[in-house]
């Protein structure tokens, strides 16, 4: 019989922010697959590492970084292929994915590639956005208040207008955007009602208004924004 | 010196879904407080039920279901202080939430009352959202696709608005609105691309196309819609 493959979120980068689901399932794991992005050490595994069994073996994924997508298909469909083997040997294979694998997480390559031929259970995990406002002390959303996720890299026409329409905001992948966003969300006369988080729940995070957020951003950044839409108080 | 008040999410339903460090903050637990709906049972302590310690003081807020604000803070007012007693008297208070306590949980309320007297900690949780895209196997957003989370009980001009200019949609708290979220998602010819799925992760869960929705649904379920916008495959 074959194996399952488990894609198991491990939260946003604190090891103690993994549910209990995520810890049972990496400690009994043989097989334990992740990507990497163009040779990096994975993120996911370093939040996971404590738990990862010694005799484990690992299927590394390496996703070269290109704006062609094809290179990053190839990599997905060679990791696909092995973590199909060992499915078909028998083994479970507990893929690691940052955050929540379903949330702009690499699993969803994996799943749509494996899902109709094999058992695939998605073990859900917290998001960076929940983690970043807890974090920042600050409610995201209440009542009847909606949510837009936006991603960085929008450009910027758009993204006047997402946050423009909406209510609360969380901007994702900040990184090198920071400029632009700021810059939209100034014109907006919202900066105030801006906070810049970076790698949350890490012992280097950064809390702070975005008034006082750094020059450079890395990826693992976010702006969360509320403008108060639902007096809920 | 005075305690400190956590609010810790509990996850979506499943107790092995909440975090490593809900749970040893449950475990530890000497108060622990939550709020419970008109008198019914607290979703979040049945969740926690297990890992509750047997001798712990337990804060209940009973908040009536009135659409009058008033009561609701008078509750949360009366919540609050008890807890207020609790910390100041050098103990730790461990609150519960459904879900994540700042999204759309009522953990605000105690925050905003509590929050600049003494110190607040918030422990992220695994959202009804990620939940509910795992178990319906079912990515949300990749690449630079937009996430938008609406409640229900918007009204109908509102809806169609939010729902016809987003790309991923997870609509909230269902329940008695399903009938005009039905109209809606048909109406802008999007039923197909539209999954139902109420108590995610817990043993009676249910997974549907919309389609094959039942005609009640209950406050925990929640319709994903995913437009495909970003061809990510």
């Amino acid at each position: 019989m074959s194996g399952t493959l488990y894609g198991v979120g491990v939260g946003p980068g604190a090891p103690d922010l993994m549910t209990l689901r995520a810890a049972r399932l990496i400690e009994g794991a043989g097989v334990i697959a992740y990507p990497t992005l163009a040779g990096a050490a994975s993120f996911a595994r370093s939040i996971a590492a404590d738990l990862i069994p010694a005799g484990a073996r690992e299927i590394i994924m390496d996703v070269p970084m290109t704006l062609d997508r094809a290179p990053a298909q190839a990599a997905y469909d060679a990791g696909a292929a092995q973590i199909a083997d060992a499915l078909i040997a028998g083994d479970d294979v507990v893929c690691l994915c940052e955050g929540d694998p379903f949330f702009y997480g690499s699993f969803m390559y994996l799943h749509a590639r494996l899902n109709t031929q094999f058992t695939v259970k998605v073990v859900p995990g917290v998001t960076s956005v929940t983690a970043c406002a807890a974090e920042a002390g600050r409610p995201l959303v209440a009542r009847n208040e909606r949510l837009t996720i936006l991603p960085g890299p929008m450009d910027e026409a758009a993204l006047r207008e997402r946050i423009a329409g909406a209510e609360a905001v969380a901007i994702m992948k900040v990184g090198r955007h920071l400029p632009k966003l700021r810059a939209v969300i100034e014109d907006l006369g919202l900066t105030d009602h801006a906070t810049y988080i970076e790698r949350a729940t890490l012992p280097e995070q950064v809390v702070t208004p975005l008034r006082g957020a750094p020059e450079k951003a890395p990826y693992f950044s976010m702006i969360l924004l509320t403008k108060g839409a639902d007096p809920w108080l």
